[in-house]
């Protein structure tokens, strides 16, 4: 698709194959063209050796080069969910792997004390981690790739993966005359329809509503674009259904580490100017004495005034991050901590403590509200 | 304590070694008296080798009693939480078990369809199931123990192990007038006090409030009574904490198949006379393709008129049971199936599909209350 015109509501597209160009009418038009991969444009980037991985035919393209074996030192630019989930694949691999971010910290959706557990066990499984380092371009040899410069130092590398995220793939779009909202992302209301008539948006490319800051907000996630794809996908069959928006949500996992978030992290709480209190405690995923009783540390944040919960982020061992669903649903729900400690949570030894980890940190932030 | 004295606030105690008695002065009194265990008067019943499993020496006399090797078959009397979980202890340790049950079913918290799951699970783990059965009484011989009697037949034992639940033990509450609910549980406030000025009560002896059915409720859980402790205390305290009431959630394990409920069975719906849906599907703890994924099957009704939830089960492999947190938290809030649809929950490969299979319930529910 080149061009859409809402006027004569039809699509400019041409056959990939042929070339050819045509004009196609449509009555009702999604638009899910999702997002393009953030590339930096420095020297070398076009180099041989520097991999994204934002298609699946990326990842088999790498796992290409990997296979064939003449590579044995990685360097990966991002420590966002990417740049860790590739961390662990190399490492699992046998590779010597350097992870470079320019933030201070890895996972930057985290507050930074949780973020620095997940640094310890990256560290701990054998990477290297370069974080406060800019990257500033790629060293090129007669054989390809050299090494990767940062405003720090030079790193040497036979292979760069890059994960330094994804913006709204929006340009048909925004010349289309569709408003735009956060990150060029594509307006639209919580029937997923653009401010154009018959024009509906879903995914990647547009734009959120935050129930928890209760802002607009832009996240790319599949599971937010399957839900917006079947609201979509109702409203133009006549039904009527509505997404309620997000509370920012997200789960990984490093190794033997679960790391899971949702809600306000602590910048974000600071940003909207909210009085708030913060717990952090360390339990167990099992009851203590129970085979495979597992470490989970959990931070909450929540409201001062309204007592209501604002976010919380664990990471922990086997059995820790899906326990942010209720932390989700709880956010959903708009609980207050009080609500959250009488939560009637399903306790055996197997499962949890009898006071769930959560509940615990929950009593804890209780008793930081009351301060 | 023999005696409680409300108009003189005070209590008759005897020494257990001396056999002393003596009164004692009280300002506030905390009544924590549990249960006692069902124990059914039919011939036989003080018969060596019969077990009840209510406190830790039961137990301990239990292992050491297997530990001396004597015994190679035995006969649990009682398909519930406690029967299902000896029954695994049993089977582990290479012995022969049947378990009788008087209901057609195992796990009577559970519908009939999922509780049949679970009867799969336990005699594919080798246990002879023997429902809809009726204890009527022991044959002892001279040697002790010799069999179970039925209403259907004989099953010869070695040991057999009684798990027939718990009733609350209120004998001295009802002696002091204290005012009961169902089951003879003692009567309290959302603050844990009875009707007596400075006379409050917790745990397994006093009556819940069920808050998805509204109704009074009974239920014996330590983290139900955990939560009732620490609301007397704060109230004792001079605080003011209340304990909301429950909605009926409950976990186990037997072997590799997890078990939960939470909210309103299908009879409970029924008894109520509430207009309902119903859903059921058999979705995956992970990603179909990443390793570990497992079986779940999870079962939800709601309520037609307003949408809401009424309750869910589960029963599936490693990964199931603790999911159950997001249907108790949904119950607590009153969500609807459509706001359980919307939620953000996690998700990543190693955790769930896409759709977590709640929302794939949730969905199927959502269609059934449309019909």
């Amino acid at each position: 698709v080149l061009e859409i015109d809402l006027a004569k509501r039809r699509l400019r597209v041409r056959q990939t194959e042929s070339g050819a160009e045509s004009w196609q009418n449509f009555d009702q038009l999604v638009i899910a063209t999702g997002t393009l991969p953030i590339r930096p444009q420095v020297p070398g980037i076009d180099s041989t050796g520097i991999y994204g991985i934002q298609t699946l035919e990326d990842g088999l393209k790498l796992r290409r080069v990997l296979d064939a074996g003449n590579a044995s030192k990685v360097v990966i630019v991002g420590g966002g969910y990417i740049g860790i989930e590739m961390a662990e694949a190399m490492i699992q691999r046998g590779l010597e792997v350097v992870l470079i971010d320019m933030l201070p910290q890895v996972m930057g959706t985290l507050d930074p004390d949780m973020a620095a557990l997940v640094s310890d066990a990256v560290v701990k499984a054998g990477i290297s981690l370069a974080l406060g380092e800019k990257l500033e371009g790629f060293e090129t040899g007669p054989d390809g790739l050299r090494s990767v410069i940062t405003d720090r130092r030079r790193i040497s590398a036979d292979i760069v993966i890059l994960g330094l995220g994804v913006r709204p793939n929006t340009k048909l779009a925004e010349e289309a005359g569709l408003a735009l909202g956060l990150k060029q992302s594509i307006k639209v209301n919580d029937r997923m329809q653009t401010g154009a008539d018959g024009i509906w948006a879903v995914g990647d490319c547009v734009e959120s509503y935050h129930l928890v800051s209760r802002q607009p907000f832009w996240v790319a996630l599949g599971t937010v674009a399957n839900k917006q794809g079947r609201v979509a996908g109702i409203n133009i069959g006549g039904g009527n259904a509505v997404f309620p928006g997000v509370v920012g949500t997200a789960v990984t996992k490093f190794c033997g580490t679960e790391i899971a978030r949702t809600g306000l992290q602590k910048r974000e709480i600071e940003q909207l100017g909210l009085d708030y209190a913060t717990s952090r405690i360390e339990g167990r995923t099992r009851a203590g004495y129970f085979p495979g009783t597992a470490r989970i540390v959990l931070k909450l944040h929540a409201e001062r005034k309204s007592l209501r919960l604002l976010g919380g982020q664990i990471v922990g061992e086997q059995g820790s991050a899906k326990r942010i669903d209720v932390l989700v649903t709880a956010l959903h729900a708009g609980l207050t901590v009080q609500d959250i400690i009488g939560l009637d949570l399903g306790y055996a030894p197997p499962y949890s403590t009898v006071w769930d980890a959560i509940q615990i940190a929950a009593r804890r932030l209780g008793s930081e509200l009351r301060n």
